[in-house]
């Protein structure tokens, strides 16, 4: 796809100077990017209003509008997150490792942007400014794919971002939004290995399963999470109580929300009809195996695909389990290895599901929502990673870097 | 396909039981394994003639049936190599990085196997038993597929492996080598995500091309290396004579060879007749652009092809370049971003050239034949990654790792 390759080799020129850029030119440019936003809101909001106009005559999802819509609060939301940013220590020329070899050469280990980043989203034009104020700090040109529905208010925000680039003095090309918005353009853009050094998808399982099958770029998947809370038979049950329904009910859309309760069997009686009551109050939907529909009549029976799915909905699957040895299996056969949680006084049972259960972030007494960048003190997120190489779990600055071995010598063969 | 399906359900069991297995059992399965194929050497040698009987018959070159061959010097070194695994530190269990968050929650960041690693390799029946061994010491279940020349072999080291592993108390399910050397076996493979968590080739470029095409499993790219050497005006001629001798000469073959030379213009009639009269010497075939060609008349013209090419043979591309800048250009445009030096006795060029090529190693005066994970001191290596993400350069046990963080808390919700 022409459009691309030009967009491809513009990027590739632009990152070469960004890398050795320097950190006071880099947060310049993010200053100026904030200042701009606040300065054309009312341009960025005409942008947005077209999205929203063409949204709602093809009968888009007042949900899905609501994270279309920028107004003059989440525009100052943008900008103040783009100041947080600038404030961060820059990750790029952090020494990793230094040794000396014993025929005396010097190997050093430094850290150095990806170089093109490609990064394809949905329908929320703010991830515009996000990922590319990311992507700048870490010294990362980037390409950016927007989905249609909010491709105006991405045009408008990418211009603001390009222009204060520029005014800068960096090159506008550090930052590239592609135009045609077909599903081609996606495809083409996972496949763009002369130009791109990594692909990161933000968006649903739908969009991170076409990257996971089409990408030949390096890819980092991201996001799903089918999270899974054991209550131990030695739980504080009051604590359980707590971490269940803010776990479940504090986002329930979220990557990091409970999808599943598992119970001990030899608290189920005491537990289950408390704290399903409690979840029923909160308008969550029971689907219950059938020991748990046997105790609470309410539920819905679960079938094998319940096990496996990730709701993202007031919705939860329960489970009765034998012991904690059940729980662990249950939760590495249809987990999503994303963030995982045992309730339990029990010092040794806390031990045995940390080292046993493979998840980016295994939780002991604490709600699975905590899987988080900012909740993490990075102070930025540039996604999720599910998967075990690169990164795992919330992904900060240093995941969109890598390192370079600098070996000095003085006249050293083999 | 259902052996790979059967196998990947296998393996994923194993990783389980070997991802907690500590130290001492790996390290004993792995001496188990040296003692056996010693042991064994007389049944692998037996099986290793049958592999050449057939690369003889169907007319296989001398070089690859070299490299097939088993004898009792190789399977002393195969053992001897799995030793040196087993004394290296284990990288499992690492506290990477511990902090408590304000509200108390205590984050802990722990070094954990990947889980099940794909490797497939070409008619270097020893490539099984090195990274058998390199996976079983980072705590990771394999599932190997090696090239049809080479199958016999290989499933007798497989074989030996498997009993050595149950013999240590550990599941033989820890390595696999899949039965079927058709090229759908090794297509089925790369697409096995459901079992594996990283696929590594290891072999020539179509290999590694057919993996970053054909992959859905997150991928490591591995070894193409088209490494330059650049003499700037400020080199110390002799020890740049001597370094471009040994970069191309020592091993032509292998990925960290030099295949291009750089010469700036202010030396290179002097430099020129010295070092190609001396490669010319040692057989090697001059490939030179206009400026090269008057200089030393022996050259064959060089074509836009020729800049991108790895030869891997006694062969090698030359330039004369304008100054520093022109080489950084010219390196990062052809570069297969593997390894790259100067010959400078100019600090400021050495920096820039350090800072500003895009490489996986960066060298000052010493010879590219150094990135190797033996030459950096890691004392083994699964390969070397000319990919940014999850591992760059020589890849040691660290990069058969992930990381997991471990959240300790007493009630902590959102």
């Amino acid at each position: 796809m022409e459009e691309l390759i030009l967009k491809g080799k513009a990027a590739k020129l632009a990152a070469s100077i960004l890398a050795t850029a320097g950190t006071d030119a880099k947060n310049t440019a993010l200053y100026k990017i904030a200042e701009a936003f606040s300065a054309n809101s009312e341009y960025i909001i005409a942008e947005n209003q077209k999205d929203i106009a063409a949204a709602r005559q093809n009968g888009i999802s007042e949900g899905l509008i609501d994270r279309l819509t920028l107004n003059d609060v989440r525009i100052s939301a943008m900008s103040e997150g783009i100041r947080q940013i600038a404030e961060l220590p820059d990750p790029i020329g952090e020494v990793v490792g230094e040794f000396k070899r014993p025929n005396g050469l010097h190997i050093g280990e430094t850290r150095v942007p990806l170089g093109v980043v490609g990064i394809i989203y949905e329908a929320r034009p703010n991830v515009t400014a996000d990922a590319a104020a990311l992507c700048i700090k870490s010294g990362n040109a980037c390409i950016l794919r927007c989905g249609k529905e909010a491709h105006k208010s991405a045009m408008a925000i990418a211009r603001i971002i390009r222009e204060s680039l520029a005014a800068a003095g960096l090159p506008s090309d550090c930052v590239n939004l592609v135009e045609n918005t077909s599903r081609d353009s996606a495809l083409a853009l996972m496949k763009l290995n002369d130009y791109l050094d990594v692909i990161i998808p933000r968006g649903g399982a739908g969009l991170i399963r076409s990257v996971v099958e089409n990408a030949t770029v390096p890819a980092i998947e991201t996001g799903t999470g089918n999270c899974h809370v054991f209550i131990d038979e030695s739980a504080d049950l009051e604590m359980a109580k707590n971490i269940v329904i803010n776990a479940k009910t504090s986002r329930p859309s979220v990557c990091n929300a409970e999808e599943k309760l598992l119970v001990h069997q030899n608290v189920a009686e005491t537990f289950l009809p408390e704290i399903l009551g409690a979840l029923t109050e909160k308008s969550v939907e029971i689907i219950g195996d059938e020991a748990v529909c046997k105790i609470f009549p309410h539920a819905t029976a679960a079938t094998e695909e319940d096990w496996g799915t990730e709701y993202l909905d007031l919705k939860i699957g329960v489970k009765v389990v034998d012991d904690l040895e059940a729980a662990i299996v249950h939760i590495n056969q249809y987990g999503s290895r994303h963030s995982e949680a045992i309730i339990t006084e029990s010092y040794k049972n806390s031990q045995r599901f940390l080292e046993a259960v493979d998840a980016a972030a295994v939780y002991v007494n604490a709600s699975t929502r905590f899987t988080d960048g900012f909740e993490f003190g990075f102070g930025a997120e540039i996604g999720i990673s599910t998967q075990k190489i690169h990164a795992r779990g919330p992904m900060g600055l240093k995941a969109l870097t890598t390192t370079k071995y600098i070996i000095r010598g003085n006249g050293q063969i083999r």
